[in-house]
């Protein structure tokens, strides 16, 4: 009936048994997380919806240069499945849906965006670092 | 003649031009930086080299679980093409060859990590939520 996504963290012990070496593990299922949320679209949808609360799929078409369709979707659908993102449907003429995120959503949004604001903000380092290893880099 | 990656963050004022609107954009280099850092294989091998400091290749290989040997290659090309990865390779018989992190590298290392952090220790929440979500999540 209530369609919010309880996280009874307490429920589940298994927290306790995940530790760094099952992410380096083929088989464990934070695997399949890890490549939602760092997936080419993944990070930027998390970002976006970080810095806007909600938004309509066309909002963040719009916002995300370069996604297509079928990709901003299959996105949406990934992070909603992982408890991440909640899609809302308005029953009104014309219908109108939006996105936005979970407490867990806001949470797993702040560390991407965390890496994503150290990746823009040292860019400069990053692509002088580049410069220099097309010299030298693979010669080493 | 020195291989030492010089990073001059003062020297280039970019990182003043490049704001959170630069990452959403197409265009934009730190895109392809995203990709590198945030790559299946991009994400364990920082993690790894961020706790063992220093690794051979086949080192990485066995603690980054199901990787093949043409893929890791390929990731640490890109992580050293980026600057984030020293490659040292000793004149010795047999050849030995190690990689290590940066400076550069150890803080975007830090940042991934905290996000396989982050997922590692919430998975059974996220496991939580997405076994919810198969119920109601997409009709919400």
């Amino acid at each position: 009936m209530n369609a919010n996504i309880e996280m009874t963290a307490d429920a589940v012990p298994l927290s306790e048994l995940v530790r760094r070496g099952e992410l380096l593990s083929a088989d464990c299922p934070s695997r399949e997380v890890l490549k939602h949320v760092t997936s080419r679209w993944g990070v930027l949808v998390l970002m976006v919806l970080l810095d806007e609360q909600m938004c309509r799929f066309s909002d963040l078409r719009r916002k995300v240069d370069g996604v297509s369709e079928k990709m901003l979707a299959q996105t949406l659908q990934w992070l909603a499945a992982d408890g991440f993102v909640v899609r809302t449907s308005y029953d009104v003429v014309p219908p109108h849906v939006d996105y936005r995120l979970t407490p867990l959503g806001e949470e797993v949004a702040r560390q991407v965006s965390s890496l994503a604001d150290w990746i823009e903000i040292n860019l400069a380092r990053i692509m002088g670092a580049r410069a220099s290893s097309q010299g030298a880099g693979e010669s080493i």
